[in-house]
């Protein structure tokens, strides 16, 4: 079968959502989670398929492993996003214009929506779940480690829409080869938006090659700030939290900038983060000031390149400054716009910082780890947007919706 | 001046807009308003070299010459930009989470934005004010043929910004040569967005090279099928308007779809097209229909290439169908997304229409040449989008907003 063929069975699925009610597809979604219950076997076995072609050292090889019990986690999302409001269908603004006619601004889905990703095979469900709800085909081209897995999820999700009478081309999975993905990048006119998940590099290579419109969800380097004014207390547990509580995940914090004021308490600050090993790049002065209580085979020296660098591990760079300007200053060359947090007791400071910092997530006087869509009270996630187009930040069901304008009249005509 | 210089100084000048009031903003875009009155003969001097080396009978003449007149109907549109409300620093939503945390999303500039036009001297002046007022800084890639008239008027934003002690790198006119585009289209990490406005062609071009997210303001493919309820005279009307009001632009009528029953009434419904010369490529039931009553010279047999054609031109399909399944899935595959219409008097098929088919605008009983950004009560517009992703239809200042997340906390981190 030929790419185009896909896309152009993607681009005709998109009519199924209009027979479908929003009943219907919380239905649907529920008897797919039982789906993946009922077809656990299936799954793991085709799962120890893919790991045995995986060195067990591959770092990959723990996201690619499924268990009965993180089936039933994945089942148990499912479960979330169907019992979700749609967002499908609001009207998001209304009017009557003096000419009589009356224009309404209403949520429609965003139609066929693709998605690049590695070796989580769990973002198979995730994907399909979250775009079905929201009356979205799904196109999706998974990563080639995981596709005896994908394929395995694949035929669950068409049996149970089988089953329920449903066109299953609602979902693509293209075939695991590196042509899919370039097929994907160039299906201009068929899919409305591709979202890469997974690495720096392939986030890079989707911006850099689509001809689709992308939407970022890339590297968090993430600053917390501690003011002159903070509250030593509180701003070690905010590190503390922030860096070591899933150090691989995006929101993780890289790079403590301190005030000078608070150096003398830096040692306090940094010391909870020696039960996990944290290592520090320090620069001259907050090495200075925890030389001696921190242990020296965790604190080095900062180099240039630890500025910047999205660690991703337990590591973390600490700057000094002697101003808020100059901490606004380093956030504005380093930052990747993802998280940034002020620990602060003044209001001035705070507003200012809020106000200033050019992030997706700004925070005072709490961690970092909430840019989340759970978190922020969206219910699901599909990703996590680094860009200002479209969606900023933690990306819901609302995200994967655009809107049309509809005029009615009753034969008006424009002078 | 190296082109990442130039955009180096787009970054830098956001921080502008920190210290503006939205008070500020409005009196300086009044002041560009009387600047570009009282520079009129400069302007137009420099207009005159520009058109002095393009033929005057090329199609873009008429669109880059400049009269005193036209140049105060620019200014007046920089004052009804500077008094329309702001959308900067609204919050789009609020909320107290169970572990108290305050969240909310506010809407922010986009923050770089880059457009890339061709010899249409206005738009200089229109992109400013409007990047302007929403906080945005503005990188402007005019077409060569008009760039006297585009330096005299970027001198005379200069010089006003210089006035009020405003950084002038708000807005960044890039030099007039191939080299700035292919410059701008690889400016990823420097410029937020970029909007392609002009031609089919440059429009292609941008979306298949830039490596920048852009948004679209692409071709209209304009249908408006008359059921076999429709009014005959409605229908006729809305037809005249919508294909002859103004034929170069978007949201021209390009192919009536007619209902067979229709058909004895085809002669009344064209017949005022008649006074405008307007030529039809029709099927052949509707050529027969029209046969005798439509001017001969002006009735051709349709072949395949008019549909789906934008003429931009008093040039119209006309295509017969038999049920409004069959207009829907003409206009599924022949249309561009942009502006379709019902003329009906059967309510349930009206609402079909407006559900199914999926366009930036649907009409039920009224003109296609609605879709504007003033029609819709946006106050102003930056271009009409084609694409689903950030902005559908007539972009107005709201659609040069992103958002971010503030998050105020008292210590929380998360478990």
């Amino acid at each position: 079968m030929s790419y185009t063929t896909y896309f152009e069975k993607a681009v005709a699925a998109q009519k199924v959502f209009l027979g479908l009610t929003k009943e219907r597809i919380t239905e649907v979604l529920l008897a797919l989670a039982d789906g993946l219950i009922a077809h656990t076997d299936a799954i793991i076995s085709a799962n120890q398929q893919d790991l045995d072609r995986m060195d067990p050292a591959d770092a990959k090889y723990d996201r690619l492993k499924l268990t009965p019990q993180r089936i039933e986690d994945i089942a148990a999302e499912v479960r979330n996003v169907a019992n979700l409001e749609s967002p499908v269908g609001r009207v998001l603004e209304e009017k009557d214009m003096p000419n009589g006619l009356h224009i309404a601004k209403v949520s429609v889905p965003l139609g066929v929506v693709g998605v690049i990703y590695e070796a989580r095979p769990n973002v198979t469900v995730d994907v399909f779940s979250l775009c079905f709800k929201t009356g979205n085909v799904a196109v999706l081209k998974g990563g080639s480690d995981a596709s005896y897995t994908n394929e395995a999820i694949y035929e669950v999700i068409h049996h149970v829409l089988g089953d329920n009478g449903i066109n299953a081309d609602v979902v693509v999975l293209l075939p695991a080869e590196r042509e899919a993905t370039e097929a994907l990048l160039n299906a201009s006119g068929y899919v409305d938006v591709l979202i890469p998940r997974g690495s720096q590099g392939l986030i890079n290579y989707v911006r850099q090659n689509s001809k689709v419109p992308v939407i970022e969800t890339g590297a968090g380097i993430v600053h917390t700030y501690g003011d002159a004014s903070a509250d030593a207390d509180m701003l070690g547990k905010i590190v503390f939290n922030s860096k070591t509580r899933r150090p691989s995940v995006c929101n993780t914090l890289d790079c403590l900038i301190v005030h000078q004021d608070l150096l003398p308490l830096l040692g306090q600050i940094a010391a909870p983060l020696i039960d996990k090993q944290v290592q520090l790049f320090a620069d001259e002065a907050s090495y200075q000031a925890l030389d001696g209580s921190y242990p020296a085979e965790l604190l080095l020296p900062a180099e240039p390149e630890h500025f910047g660098t999205e660690f991703l591990s337990l590591k973390m760079a600490i700057k000094t400054v002697a101003s808020l300007g100059e901490a606004l200053d380093h956030i504005s060359r380093y930052g990747s716009k993802h998280s940034e947090a002020i620990v602060s007791q003044d209001p001035d400071n705070i507003e200012r910082f809020l106000n200033s910092v050019d992030a997706a997530a700004v925070y005072a006087n709490t961690s970092t780890a909430f840019t989340d869509g759970a978190q922020f009270g969206l219910g699901a996630e599909i990703g996590i947007s680094t860009q200002k187009l479209h969606a900023r930040g933690p990306m819901g069901l609302a995200e994967l919706t655009s809107y049309k304008w509809v005029v009615r009249g009753n034969g008006q005509t424009r002078s």
